[in-house]
């Protein structure tokens, strides 16, 4: 039955960067991240006969086809599962910080999937959803679960989906570094698309992903921000290389976020526990302390105003609220 | 006999980066640059029987040890072929516009090789002082001819050295954004081996310069700023992002840097024929028109103060000075 379903974002510390499927979204590269408490989206879904198609109503605003493509992908998933063709009526909101910029399609398409899955009436295990998920938006597939989560990649549509690795219920936590800019030029759907197809230094960033992969287990399992933080600093940075090998090339990168990334490093150097992580846009994540983040978010405030720096704590999986 | 030699700077339009053999310096690929006008050094050698060690008055002031190694390097290679052990004076001159931070070994040690051997009485073909200032630093291979120039790497000390491609009587300029930050973190020798021995990125680096050459040097006899720069800024990105990957990572990008890239990318938006490169630092080099130059430069001081920003033009070969 209709209800609300809530997902939180989460952030890669492995990066999700390349399709080996296109229309399944299936990775090359398992990827693993820590899902967040400070950017969620709330859905309902409503499967109504009298609808002509398909619409979503994004914080409070009717959305046009484009924005109902993915949309839609999922919607005519479930109901070829529960084997009925009503159309949708999907009301969303995200809940992001003011002026963040952020619309993640990770909370979005995680908290759909619950949502359109529920309302049909499918009683759908954690791994079938994040399979479900994943087809809207492959990093929704990590949002089902809370801390930190790998995705692994499989090798098709069954056997791609993700898995809660630890709770993350130690001294860990994120700040948002949101840059001032426009709209970016590439999104990452076609980043990674024309990164695959045309960077020369491809083959070397799935070569070193395995290594990536066993050495941040073992930090996380030791409960070390440092390991954890200087294995996802580092991936970040080589996903990023491969935008610059690209034709033509192209990165996400601006001067705001090369500031943040050396107050990142200047701070380290003054002894905190701090490292960043990047993805298909401007922003930086700092990865540091919970302890300590409230020392850290004052210490970048000399860089950038209080209210471009937003912290966050691991948040949990997906969750059918209780009242609407 | 003692003589005044001059020598300008270049910059690498396809990179040097990455040594094949540290010892003679046989790099990993063939690289290509332009000679410019506006960064040189003069040098005046002086082989003296009566001296203790080798000297090197830079810039008026006595260097130490550490600054005499490379300097050295060359003095014993023309001590060994004119087979004779006296110690030199070398006297220098950095002919860099104030503030500019821009030392260049290129100008410096082609400079040297050329006093040295004058003073040596050897009498060295333009290919034997290319091999000789090569010794010293790979890139001052370049700086013993004007305009395009083509280092080739060879396969050991005889094979390996630079020879023109083309004297650059065209439309091409450079601009220099000296931006402002402290000393390196990394030396570019100590980068490059890094890179080599750690980034997962260096084969695909390697892999595609071929490719880059050969479309350059089309490029340069067409006489097109635009596709020059192209590739430029193309394989300078290249080498950039191959630093990511190293371990640890480093980068010689800065806010500023990025900043410089930028303006670059929004002045080719407003349709002037404009393209950086960078090398192993944080300043940013503007490939353009000679004619467009001071226009550009005027636009680039939105961005940057005036006296950050110097214009150079395609410089010539090795000279020897015919007065003091």
């Amino acid at each position: 039955m209709s209800k609300w379903v809530r997902a939180h974002t989460n952030i890669a510390l492995i990066k999700y960067w390349g399709k080996e499927n296109e229309e399944f979204i299936i990775p090359k590269n398992n990827s693993l991240s820590l899902t967040l408490d400070a950017f969620y989206t709330d859905s309902k879904v409503t499967f109504d006969s009298s609808l002509k198609e398909d619409q979503l109503i994004l914080d409070g605003e009717k959305q046009d086809s484009i924005a109902l493509k993915k949309v839609s992908t999922i919607l005519d998933i479930v109901r070829d599962k529960a084997d009925f063709t009503d159309f949708a009526l999907v009301e969303s909101i995200n809940y992001v910080p003011t002026a963040a910029g952020l619309a993640s399609s990770a909370s979005g398409l995680a908290a759909l999937a619950g949502a359109a899955s529920a309302a049909a009436g499918l009683n759908l295990s954690s791994k079938e959803l994040s399979r479900l998920a994943r087809r809207g938006s492959g990093s929704a597939s990590r949002s089902i679960y809370g801390g930190f989560v790998e995705w692994e990649k499989g090798t098709n549509d069954e056997t791609s989906f993700a898995h809660p690795i630890d709770n993350a219920d130690w001294d860990i936590g994120m700040l948002f570094i949101i840059v001032k800019q426009a709209k970016k030029d590439v999104s990452s759907r076609d980043g990674m698309q024309r990164t695959v197809a045309t960077s020369p230094f491809y083959d070397g960033w799935l070569a070193t992903l395995d290594q990536d992969l066993t050495d941040i287990k073992i930090s996380i399992a030791e409960q070390s921000i440092n390991k954890v933080g200087a294995i996802a600093e580092r991936n970040a940075l080589k996903m990023h290389a491969t935008t610059l090998g690209a034709q033509p090339p192209f990165t996400y990168w601006t001067a705001d976020s090369m500031l943040a990334m050396e107050a990142v490093r200047t701070l380290r150097k003054e002894g905190y526990s701090v490292y960043f992580t990047m993805d298909a846009g401007p922003n930086v994540k700092v990865i540091c302390k919970q302890s300590e983040m409230s020392k850290i978010k004052k210490a970048l405030m000399s860089y950038f105003d209080e209210e471009q720096i937003i912290s966050a704590k691991p948040g949990p999986g997906i969750q059918v609220l209780e009242n609407e």
